[in-house]
């Protein structure tokens, strides 16, 4: 993921986006194939490029990165026959910037005095601009803007003597959300940072090993969940086996970034031992039960990302559910607009009211989250105009105030909606005849516990608390100065 | 549509797959615009090529046609403003052979007398070869391998006078199902074939009259829903206004696809004055009714399309409808799947079963047709990997038996499973504990008929029934001799 | 070649160009690699585009045609290997139109009552627009904007038996220069027009029979030189060999185009008996005869195309031959000027003086044409700057006055600037301190003649004398009314 | 230029290959427009890749780098509009691998701590991968295989102040020959090795001030020759001006390479105060005095190389100079020979025996060089089908029979024909009837000596005498060990 982060998706800027996905496979003929594979089904958490680098018994790698999709990038037979080899680390990557540079497409590869050694990263980095500063006074040349090519800088210069060690000395050194996937000559190594914020799963397939963002991938390749790897635990994966190791010490203090339950996760994913699908419908549920709407007559979900939890209000309430809403299955990146003139019809390109079951009727819409909030007003519009007596908006979450630094790509608090309005003024915006958002406690309730404990949350909810785990070392220092922005807003010209 | 079928189709080989949709904009100042937009929500008819011509009022055509997606073929700026003028016409065009060629896309364009002329169709004509065969013998110098290019040939031979006589002149010629958008200087044509087997819409925005193969292509650019063009009906549509015309003279003898509300359409669409996800509801609903499963702990459908029966199936039934299989949004058409070794993980690139939920359940799965039955048969296996305790196959439609000659790219009859097996077989081929199909009573019921009439069908049912409205003269003609088809094997070659 | 003529040229628009080069290949397992051989061999005929047609023992035609050289357009192995069969036809085409269409790409295609039947042309037909237009009328449908369909379209609607006898049918309706390469199943055929204006050769390899516009493409493959196509021979070649027919019967009367002579042509290629680089030293040394330069220090060429009249001037007067402009070989198609600034820097990215050489020295510059004296205006330019004390200009034809219609791409007469001034004023324009043009008279000398016979010339010299030997049917056509060009019009821009 | 050499040039296999060219404009509104015009005329040097670094004046870079020629990678407006700024530096690569890495493609570019930095070399490094292991080894990161960025490396890690400084501070730690051109913010800075082994020369062009590696390239952009940098001397152009230094100290000792006189530059530079093309009409001439040859009828160049020697030995002996071979404009990169069937036609693609001239004659053939010698041996082949008498093969070199380490692609020594045989069995090998090679003192004698001075020899000839003027340190631990060439494969692949 990049240092710079913007508020322009291409896809939909009215949501939040998860930054990357990762992928390893360890000691298996087709390692590639299968990284290609996994990325496939991993492909929600990045759309803008993917890249896999495979090394083969003898120490050499083989890397093919692309801006576009898993299948674009790795569609053509000879580009995976040419990534030869047993291990094989993949990366999927978001939509950041409007012009993505090729050198930023991970997995990253250098040559460090002991051989290859490639990398790829989910999350974000918090104090990597200070970091790389230091680096580049003693004469490092750095070959990316991502936060990412810090810990191999961090590497480079290691007096420590393995691998492993090295990476230890390096990931000391930083702060952040983090899962990495790393491959040396004969090892692969996975590792959460101390929160856990991001995910990762151990899987098997035969005698192969796989680390994964989510165990969905696992599926699709017909591989075993394992476990989920801890937060702050590091494994490393060699011809001995996976060796596991705490290298920050102490008990792990999870706080699992609780928006994977929300949003960002596959529906057929397990999380930390729960089902993502379930959680979701269990959300729903809760919702139903804190804010009921007893006189509508259906449970109408902005598809696709309301489903699970519209299915859990539907069946809590008794309300039917409807598919009052349809999704286009080709929404992509491509399709421009024509002219000003019709450009008002965007929204219609994506979403379009299924009107002879909207017309005249009170309808509960169940969304995830509310971003900005234009897309939320125009799906209103929508239904309006085709005729929807009333319309309940419940949000399956609490409000989105805080924009999040550790690997979601989020628009600056000043731009969420929620930061500068409460939820009335939200639903008079929006333009809805009543609105609820999720409390916090539910929301935890719906992820198994009594409530949140405010002492000692179980979960990163910082995007709706503006509780951070970990220090923003960068962001603190780009609000004192503008010293830091100035080098990676240089870096992302040339 | 071509005149060779072919029994493999890229997306999804065991699925049926319409072979277009058309567009026509008269009138309006981003024509070309308006028309990619309509061609982008008609999507789901067609993803192999599309094309649209435009006209302007100096009677100059312009056109662009490409393979790939509406958003990819024009997504570009520039592209869309090459197409100059307030009228043009589009088309999407299904995928029907692995190597299709450029000069096979839709709209057709020629240089006639009286000047250009362009034309899209949907359907298929079932005496093309014989007609072919006749203009060769004379003079005429084809293009395309397009059963459609027949007529204008037969038009640039009429000694007819205006374009829409010559039109007339030729459709008399012709037999099998078509819905054409033709637009010369001036004027756009619309008309559907005697039995109105494939669907038209009129609708319109502002002053601007459109055409299109579904009424959800109206709301994708804001446009009114007007009417449907009734089967036979010819609208010539000029500065004069919308022209009714009934060329073939008598009552209209209706018989729409029904497999339009089973399967093709988009669910937001309306139909014949149905609505398209209303009346799979009800063909749900119809289903729970005549093949119960009391003790089913869930409806399950196979996602996307069979997910408005189930809900219907699940409301009528009382059982509770859940998401147990996930489908991938980023199935596309490139990605090749490696090796022998890893080809049986196939289907799980686009479905993948919701373990948590499956794990010991009883299940309903609901699906709305069973083509070759491979791909059924998958997901079963999904499932009972999956945990489930019991699955029980709910059909929404008759067994598909007869291949369809109107423009529906079906397998051969030999190779429809339901040909071969009675249900009772196809549920043990597909490895389900109980199976059941909709009947062809029940289908009528649910799209609003006492029941079907056998004297006279209310729709082409052909491929449930082998009842076909349209004699199938090359279909015949090839079944008595190897003229035909050789000739059709050498025109795909060159 | 196309309808339309132009002025603009990407390679340089201050010279003459050849529109096409054709070639064939029959009875060889490499036909298609042959033919692409043979058609780099003859790129000077044609840089923008090239196609080839193979044909099988089945009967069965593949083809490719794309815009770009020969060696871009053929340059992968998996191009070639699919155009299977023993016999193939191939087509190189100049650039004439800024946006080329593919479609006009040769050769041509077409399914004809007998079959396939490929089609390429080197020439111009002159009564194209009058026959088409007479054929449309008809009911046929173009699908190019080429002249060389309206062959086809003739033979399409020819009641005659043979392919040979219907090519003969069409070919007495049509005006013109042709050179023709043709392919059926079994069959190649090859003609030229009656008074034999463009070349074509015939040669041999091994068993196989090759037809081509120069000699030079036959060296190429190995193949040997048998003779020269006779003006208004026809021939037919099969399994039965290579059987001659007279269809326009008569004696010849040969009107080959003396152009070939000066400029056009490749000079290692033999042509109507002569060497093309020995007829063009004779030129210089008759030039030099007819108007010498005594006090001259060098002979220098305007390279590429002046150097072997100047070896020639050079030989014949004594003066030292010496590279005093050096060209550079990387002129391609696609560099751009980038500003207006800069775009006087224009001629210099194709020619540079030696300075060296040049200063202080009087020098006798040799070029074998102008067109619109731009060019050398500039070049003479470039040599007073690098120090030139004379500058004596000797071009090695007479002065291009008329514009040729049958097969070259020339400027309107008009633009021609021997056509607005005489000899004197060109040197003045060009800024030299001499000028002089090679007599008609010494241009025939040095082909082998006594002089031009002016009752009946031995060549078509049209450009020079405006003695067109064939009727400019549709040129005067377009002097009486504006009818035609609207249509060509109309048909490019669709 | 790369590490590792090859033998493969896809071009022709048989020539020695210069490089590299680089070009650097400071101070001037079209700086990247000046540099790609720069670079199109230092086409000749490399035509594998091509790049351009540009330097606005807030010390923001912006690059484009693309394999294939200058008007390929620059020919579009937009390409050369987004390099802003009124500096810019250029580079020409010469094809040294099948498969080259994008990321080899100069100007190298880096962020230092001061800034931005990018870098252009022609010559080749001795001792890079000494160098390179040791900077690995302290915890540098490599971007690329190439010799260049061991510069930028020891520059990143230098403790001197400024760029100029650390730029010397590095260039005393490498050995070789280079000629480099550098930019950083609002400076370039030019430096030649101490034996100015490779050209480099100084311009002007209005305020802006140029360096080329030849002086061809001032000339195609309008501007002047100022002088050649000299051997041993950097200059930094900044606001100032042109500030020289003599970092390495002392007289310099000038080793300029002859092979640049003999064949690499182009015929239209001025070097060292010579002309390249009157050096080589004087080489011509002092082979027809050293190697006579009454008897024959033609002097025949092999083109385009061999022309200028010809024409100086055909007026030193009074023998024709005729063009005897035609050698095709189309030679380019793609063409790939079908099948193996026809491979042996390959030499004809390239060069044509213009066999009315040579059949029956006796002919001195004159090449600047022979290097395996397959080539000659095809020439010779095809003079003697065409009929030629006697052929003399003359040479306008020495016998090249030692490799290069200074920044010429060259066969190892054991492939060179000169290391493997004398000249009487070079002839017999090739075909000749007499062979003659130009004598070093008589090179020496047309390059304005009297004669070469072997103790301080006034040139580089290492390649024919293999007095080597730098130490070849990566060469000679190579030659006794594996380690240092294992680095560079696995470097190679990744």
């Amino acid at each position: 993921m990049t240092i710079s982060t913007t508020d322009k998706t291409p896809f939909d800027d009215d949501k939040l986006h998860e930054e990357c996905g990762v992928f390893s496979v360890y000691d298996h003929d087709d390692a590639a194939a299968l990284a290609a594979l996994g990325l496939h089904a991993l492909q929600h958490r990045g759309q803008e490029a993917t890249g896999i680098v495979a090394c083969d018994e003898n120490g050499q790698f083989l890397a093919h990165r692309a801006l576009g999709l898993v299948s674009e990038a790795f569609g053509a037979q000879y580009v995976i026959d040419r990534l030869k080899g047993r291990t094989a680390i993949g990366h999927n990557r978001y939509a950041t910037t409007g012009e993505t540079m090729v050198r930023n497409i991970q997995p990253l590869y250098a040559d460090l005095s002991f051989g290859g050694f490639a990398l790829a990263h989910n999350g974000n980095l918090t104090n990597a601009h200070a970091l790389r500063q230091k680096l580049v006074n003693d004469g490092a040349i750095f070959q990316s803007t991502t936060d990412t090519e810090v810990v191999i800088h961090l590497m480079a210069v290691s007096r420590k003597k393995t691998v492993a060690e090295k990476m230890v000395d390096a990931l000391k050194q930083v702060e952040g959300a983090y899962s990495f996937v790393a491959a040396a000559t004969g090892l692969v190594i996975g590792v959460r940072d101390p929160h856990g914020i991001r995910p990762l799963v151990l899987g098997r397939l035969g005698d192969a090993h796989i680390l994964s963002s989510e165990s969905c991938a696992l599926d699709i390749i017909g591989a075993q969940f394992v476990r989920d790897i801890e937060p702050g635990e590091m494994v490393v994966i060699n011809e001995k086996g996976v060796l596991s190791q705490r290298p920050f010490g102490g008990a792990p203090s999870s706080r699992f970034c609780i928006f994977e339950y929300i949003y960002f996760a596959r529906p057929d994913s397990m999380m930390e031992g729960r089902s993502v699908y379930g959680t979701r419908r269990e959300i729903g549920a809760e919702l139903a039960r804190e804010a009921p709407c007893e006189s509508a007559d259906l449970v109408v979900p902005v598809p696709d990302s309301g489903v699970p939890a519209a299915i859990g209000y539907a069946q809590e309430s008794g309300i039917p559910f409807e598919l009052g809403i349809i999704r286009s299955h080709y929404v992509g990146r491509t399709f421009i607009e024509p002219t000003d003139k019709i450009r008002h019809l965007g929204v219609k390109m994506k979403h379009n009211a299924n009107r002879a079951f909207i017309d005249g009727k009170k309808i509960v819409l169940v969304d995830d989250s509310i971003v900005r909030g234009t897309t939320s007003k125009k799906i209103v519009e929508m239904l309006r105009a085709a005729g929807a007596k009333e319309v309940h908006m419940r949000i399956s979450s609490p409000p989105t105030a805080h924009s999040c630094f550790y690997g979601i790509d989020t628009p600056s608090t000043e731009e969420l909606l929620a930061n500068r309005m409460d939820a009335k003024k939200i639903g008079k915006f929006i333009g809805v005849d009543s609105i609820a958002y999720l409390s916090a406690d539910g929301l935890y309730r719906a992820t198994g516990h009594a409530q949140r404990d405010n002492q000692s949350p179980q979960y990163c909810d910082a995007c709706f608390t503006g509780d951070y785990p970990v220090r923003l070392a960068d962001h603190e220092a780009r609000a004192t100065g503008a010293k830091v922005s100035s080098l990676s807003e240089r870096l992302s010209k040339s």
